[in-house]
């Protein structure tokens, strides 16, 4: 006799999960069932309830960035606890349990390797990242655009509110929690004045971010008319395109610069405007590109700071569902991520998200 | 009749401050008495112990920094209070009285300006400093190089150990501050790797506050073998000369480099080796000089940091002093310090520094 609630029945009965499978550039999708994994102690599977298309993820669509495959794209995403093996918890200690609501850090690590102890486990030596690795026997269900994901030993978990829209917390987990992990190696505080360069998605939670934490001037900079006028709904004292960001760096200050269009001119912009003691945060530029350049004697005098800022800790992206699940601008923060499109139809997906139709497409696994 | 212990008794019974007047690189010294000063409520008259000549000194004495004239130039000084007129407390509370042993702030600060209320009160937007202002009718004892040195309103004062040798002592308030400064901007701590570039006076404290931090390794680099030497006997666990650099740091680590040297190609080179997560802090680079570069794509994925650092504040300084009445290098710091000519024989001490007789050289006031 068999128990049909044990796990073992449940997998047995469950369909299959099922995975948008990218083998590169030329052969693109193929939906694919793939068995459901045998967790290991630590681990943990998640039904997607929704995902969303990164900017990461096109340019690893292009070709622009070298990706091993076959894999599964996709890490921005919420998910149900539907298994559990062993004890596993959140980074505030609750227990893992199926039907848990939870998102999770794009990258694992390992705890115990210098980085991991120094801080930055985002740069574990041994770090393996959800939607960056390819397919193996074990980790196939490994990146976001697919029915299910298999959390392995290292990732760090986080609750997700039941009251937090699937689509706000959807990028939490890379667009939200890059943007806490810049702005507290920045050292942004309350009565900073403080600009954003670039509003994207990045930008726009910057900007709304820095007015959580108290910044007195947020001053938004991108060529793009439209998204400054996103940048003045999502809390943004004063707006200008790139030819103005002197003058206003002179007018508001410019404590903290969150430079996050990775574009070397506004790069180097960020190192000329920022004010005594200031801090440029450096978050944008995730492509090789132009130098850019300083003078050190003008460095020094004015105390100014330069910080890279990459990816995240799993604490950030605890800050990250929090800010998110309190800020009054959650449903513009909804409203930045498109009605959720099938897996199935991921190549529309794709195409929508590469034409710029939202800052965010979304994919729901039903 | 005139009680004799009265202060302005006292002041017309003793010999007139005695001041090395500068009227620039033409004019030269001129030994000039100057009246005893009329203190105002918060501020304090010192019988300078020792005074120390810094690098700084140098470069106004050659016109290549300009300053107002005429002027007492000397900022580093340790000095025993003779008069003090209202209330005044050094930084950890003690009421400051005639006989105490102290040193102070090389700048004062205004303690209500954004910048000092930001924690910078080394750029107050009033600040004033000593050995670098023009002698004014009230404020004519204005630097180290003199009897006596008068502390107006904002200075921040820190109590001096009897058993700390004036020779350690005097050179805290410029050198030994402003090492402590960068190392906390860099957030410098135990187990951290490090690396200094430049080991003349801030170079060799460096190295050796950086040991009393708990740096696992300290690596020195001077293009001067007998500089490498002396770096050894503070602490560095390895030394190497530039064209050696980027190798120790690849075997050794570089999660903090500071940069003492102010060469333009030193500079560049900390940009280039520092590790992961890791703060190049910017502190010799005193003078106008070549831009130096880095690529924002790969400052990002290292997660690097700069970090300019410009003299200090009053809590760095009494870091210092607590730093140097403990160290275990207290004799080798003393070592630094020339055996002092007195201030009536300043050329020749100008002259001795000059020719790097010895890092620092003394002057006594007897």
């Amino acid at each position: 006799m068999t128990d049909p609630s044990s796990p073992s029945s449940a997998r047995s009965a469950a369909p299959l999960p099922l995975a948008a499978v990218w083998s590169g550039p030329d052969s693109g999708f193929a939906l694919t069932p793939r068995p459901r994994p045998e967790l290991a102690p630590g681990e943990v599977l998640v039904r997607i309830e929704l995902a969303t298309i990164c900017g990461s993820d096109l340019h690893t669509l292009s070709g622009d960035r070298p990706t091993p495959t076959p894999t599964v794209l996709g890490h921005e995403a919420v998910g149900i606890v539907e298994e559990v093996a062993g004890s596993v918890r959140t980074v505030d200690g609750r227990l893992v349990e199926p039907g848990g609501r939870v998102t999770w850090t794009i990258g694992t690590s390992c705890g115990s390797c210098r980085r991991c102890l120094r801080g930055v486990p985002q740069k574990c030596t041994a770090v393996r990242k959800y939607g960056h690795e390819a397919i193996t026997g074990h980790w196939g269900l490994n990146g976001c655009f697919a029915t299910h994901c298999h959390l392995v030993g290292g990732t760090g978990l986080v609750t997700v509110p039941e009251a937090l829209p699937a689509a706000v917390a959807a990028p939490a987990n890379c667009a939200t929690a890059t943007v806490v992990c810049a702005s507290r190696r920045a050292e942004l505080s309350a009565g900073d004045s403080v600009i954003v360069t670039g509003c994207g998605m990045l930008g726009l939670t910057a900007i709304a971010y820095a007015r959580e934490l108290g910044a007195e001037h947020v001053v938004a900079c991108d060529i793009d008319e439209k998204r400054r006028e996103m940048a003045l709904e999502f809390g943004a004292t004063a707006v200008c395109d790139p030819s103005e960001l002197a003058e206003h760096a002179h007018k508001y200050g410019a404590d903290v610069v969150i430079e996050l269009s990775g574009n070397s001119r506004a790069v180097q912009s960020a190192l000329d405007i920022v004010g005594m003691d200031g801090r440029v945060a450096l978050v944008g530029s995730v492509s090789p590109g132009p130098e850019v350049r300083f003078e050190p004697n003008t460095f020094v005098r004015n105390l100014s700071h330069i910080v890279g800022s990459h990816n995240y800790t799993v604490d950030d992206l605890a800050e990250a569902i929090r800010f998110l699940a309190g800020t009054p601008a959650q449903d513009l923060f909804a409203g930045l991520v498109s009605d959720p499109l099938p897996l199935t139809d991921i190549d529309a997906a794709v195409t929508a998200a590469r034409e710029g139709i939202a800052p965010r497409i979304a994919l729901h696994m039903d």
